[in-house]
């Protein structure tokens, strides 16, 4: 399993590597100016906000100026990084799971929870203040098992993927804007995180062929795993003790326990991101930069805010960032691409 | 207070630059030959060891090489990179803590385990088998402010604290040739983490002037922060809820959430430290290399292993260490010096 998880990683770094030369091919033709970081952003607001702000940041001897250990950058991965709908994809993940084990695990498909998941029923699955029968989804596929059982699984899922709308791969549905930004901030020695919702463990199998983001710069929501001995052999095995999401209040908590230090840049999409958004630029001792990407290109994205019909819900953060000074991407105005590849 | 804290570090951080100069000048006169990387180590078989296994890891083409991003190295603090007798420096820190605050609070005063420690009735505070009087101890002065106000009360400590037996600061009790094997690794382009049962808040205070290791690789116990906004700044206020403890099977546990893969060298010295030496090294698709720092000196440092009289009991490590092919490193006759500046 190590095996395959490492030669699935080395393909996905492969395919990363191709689309990176189809962009910087493509984006020869049409960069506004030679050198141009950005080339996938329109010659607007936001981008012109980003550049001033790095620009300020590192240049030595100004009063902005601030050390390379101390240039964090915390992005949210769903509806930031990349398309979240329309389901996150590991939710796509714990639905497929179950669907692939049930007809061979009896005990598993005799769940109320799974037989409503197998039967189409969101509605029971949803209900309640926690979606309880979601949640109970999630530990049927996401505890149980070894971590490397887990990630083999994950891996062996995300090769077959192929999203439902856009029949595109995993690392063609990350934003081609972002992926620039994320290069241009580590250009200028920014050490760049994932603070998302979305399971530790889960990401870390692939931030770092798709985002070129290591392990130990995802911050998830995670529960304890447990070291065992098994037959001599260590192995970590994944509960759903200790339970720790990763979102609303919890980004800050989790940066904090993460990460140790104060961000000084912070990107996101949705009111989960607006706590993290807060910390990052309210009273911090160091210039700061908010930034939220506002979903509103139903052609060739998604169009979505106050009434979200999955993730998403964008609503207190959006109202908050017009007194705070964030900057808001409007994606159909300031992107001239979306996606790595488009069609 | 943030503007002391940056005070603080960067003084620590000139003090280490000039610990760093005076072993560089020491270092030339005695390094065995001209550019030995590890020159405080004797030529025996540990420093042999350590550097085969870089050499080995990092040659382009073997079949032992490691990818960068794979080079994963952890280490313990207390005993492994500085001197943890009498007590541990954070024990130090709590106790002093209490002494401090004491006379000006009445409340905390009047707590039996705070007249216990202010009486020196350690038998008190040790008693039961979780030690349940130094716990509360520990959650009296490491709970109940912000993280900002913490930091401040850590580095004030800090920066007046002197050993008792070797009268000298914070950065003089680091093991100078353990520094040299932090600088050894990363230059060999190994990511150096700090994977200790201290805490995380703590030892992030001093962990880059002290060891150049960022907060972001500081692995720890923790206990979780909430967030809030007070007057409209928000902060993060600790608390003693959900309690991590990074120590023995914790060190594994706390490895796979914080970094989210398997290291590949491994650097402890007691048995605490045993379970994430056996995650390292059995069974790992790796090269790998475990190593224990056996405390044999009790005239340039303490010499303590099955019996300590405080930290750091070191008996099923020991001999496990010699079935996995752990380096053990004899503090008496492998390190030619112990110290950064001996006296």
């Amino acid at each position: 399993m190590i095996a395959s998880r490492f030669a699935h990683r080395a393909s996905a770094r492969s395919t990363l590597a191709f689309i990176g030369i189809a962009r910087l091919a493509f984006g020869a033709g049409c960069a506004a100016r030679q050198g141009d970081p950005l080339p996938s952003w329109s010659d607007t607001a936001p981008k012109a906000a980003i550049v001033k702000f790095v620009e300020e940041v590192t240049r030595e001897g100004s009063v902005e100026f601030v050390p390379v250990s101390e240039r964090i950058a915390v992005f949210d991965n769903d509806g930031t990084l990349w398309c979240e709908y329309p389901v996150p994809l590991q939710a796509a993940f714990a639905f497929d799971e179950i669907r692939r084990r049930a007809p061979n695990e009896p005990q598993l498909a005799a769940d109320p929870m799974v037989q409503a998941l197998l039967a189409g029923d969101m509605k029971t699955l949803l209900a309640g203040a926690h979606h309880d029968g979601l949640l109970k989804i999630l530990a049927l596929t996401h505890a149980g098992m070894t971590t490397d059982d887990f990630d083999a699984r994950v891996d062996a899922w995300m090769a077959a993927y192929r999203h439902p709308r856009f029949d595109r791969s995993l690392a063609d549905l990350t934003y081609q804007p972002m992926q620039e930004l994320l290069r241009y901030l580590r250009a200028n020695d920014f050490k760049t995180f994932i603070v998302s919702g979305g399971g530790a463990d889960f990401m870390r199998c692939w931030s770092e062929p798709v985002y070129e983001i290591p392990p130990e710069q995802v911050v998830g929501s995670t529960a304890q795993v447990k070291f065992e001995l098994r037959d001599g052999t260590p192995v970590l095995v994944k509960t759903t003790e200790h339970v720790f999401v990763d979102d609303g209040p919890g980004k800050p908590v989790g940066i904090h326990e993460f990460i140790g230090r104060r961000p000084i840049a912070c990107f996101g999409n949705s009111d989960g991101d607006q706590a993290m958004l807060e910390y990052t630029t309210i009273g911090n001792p160091r210039p700061s930069f908010g930034l939220i990407v506002h979903h509103t290109d139903a052609e060739r994205e998604y169009a979505y805010d106050a009434h979200p019909s999955g993730s998403g819900k964008l609503t207190t953060a959006l109202e908050e960032a017009r007194t705070r000074g964030w900057t808001v991407v409007d994606m159909r105005g300031d992107w001239k691409r979306v996606f790595p590849v488009e069609r």
